[in-house]
């Protein structure tokens, strides 16, 4: 596996744009790796020995040792296999400094906003989450501008951290849009963002990646009606 | 400053343990800076300009360039200062991603637990929010174990990216302790934690930078007070 004798495994849950990540990551970088499903509802002995802290996906065990979250993950693959086709992270150090501020952004910002947007538990709430989400989106377009200097990805030419952090989503954002009958990456208020996520999800690697966004709406409807379920059942 | 025609400046406000922490980190890589102290409830023009996303200190500004977010700075200056002084991360990848991961859970997990504790909107919220600020505790109990393998600090032998994200936190925790009657890093069930805030505390480089404990139950003290008001001009 990965060449040179090293043994990479990826616990994984299909539709978690976080595991997109490293699959992106992984395929960017040339590593072949056997990719374990996790069912979440029977976490896998080695998952909860793996990640005992969060107990969560993704999980990257490299020659046995693990790694957890994603973005940590994305910085070990850099280090661990500098040779290793694209590096994700600018070699500049304060191109760095911006690219990792921008990623956080994505996680911190951009990914609680949306947490707010569909499982706020009011209307009220929901759409305050939206509204955030909008807001977000906005200054992500700056942060593109910032990251990209006028070319095609936040990584310039190629694709680099911050593409694979953000493209992680964009399945869900698909799906999302599907359901809601909304446009989010709306080529009128962040024309940039928009064109970018469309050359993003054209890239072979994310073809090859992404789960269907037919599936993803799926489990967001099984989801939703188990918590209108449990709901229900709370109130009786 | 910084030697070699590098000019560094860092926004900061006294009391917060983000600011400390690059405050101990220039200190540990013995970089000179100019600090200057923002006035939150009048930003200056520089801060609003360094930092247009989110407004917030620390910034360093490293010839004119500016880098936010404390965890996205101390990682700068391992990057652009090599050869400065001390290394904050370890120089193998497994154990940079293990300090990754543990530096995140600072903030993710300790910070947002004690965070609800001090301010959490009904007593019940705050009292869970003490219970998880424990339950993180005893997590980082074994994050030191994994980092320090069994050496004084985080970093080994001597101060690394961990300790300094952590011990960021420290004049918050003893003031904290002080006004609620409480002891985290208790030795009862966190020993190793709190033989290292012990010797974190006695650092010469901590001791330079803390603030002081009681102005910062001082300053505690005036914002409970503003909240109180202004929860009574809301009701009235």
């Amino acid at each position: 596996m990965a060449g040179g004798g090293d043994e990479l495994k990826l616990l994984g849950m299909w539709a978690s744009p976080y595991v997109l990540r490293v699959k992106i990551a992984l395929s960017l970088k040339g590593l072949s790796y056997k990719y374990v499903e996790e069912d979440f509802k029977n976490k896998s002995e080695l998952l909860l020995s793996s990640n005992p802290v969060h107990k969560k996906v993704p999980v990257l065990i490299h020659n046995g040792k693990p790694i957890c979250e994603s973005q940590v993950i994305l910085q070990y693959l850099d280090e661990a296999f500098p040779d290793a086709g694209a590096t994700l992270l600018p070699a500049d150090p304060h191109e760095r400094a911006v690219a990792r501020f921008w990623a956080a952004f994505c996680d911190d910002t951009i990914a609680k906003a949306s947490q707010q947007a569909s499982s706020g538990k009011t209307e009220e709430e929901k759409a305050e989450g939206e509204k955030k989400v909008v807001e977000a989106l906005e200054k992500m377009e700056v942060g593109l501008s910032e990251c990209s200097k006028g070319k095609p990805f936040f990584g310039g030419d190629t694709v680099g951290y911050v593409d694979v952090v953000l493209g992680g989503f964009l399945a869900w954002v698909r799906a999302g849009d599907a359901m809601k009958g909304v446009k989010r990456f709306d080529p009128a208020t962040t024309p940039l963002l928009a064109a970018w996520a469309e050359r993003f999800v054209e890239l072979d690697v994310a073809k090859a990646a992404m789960p269907e966004v037919d599936k993803l709406i799926e489990l967001a409807m099984a989801r939703m009606a188990g918590a209108a379920a449990a709901a229900a059942a709370a109130t009786n």
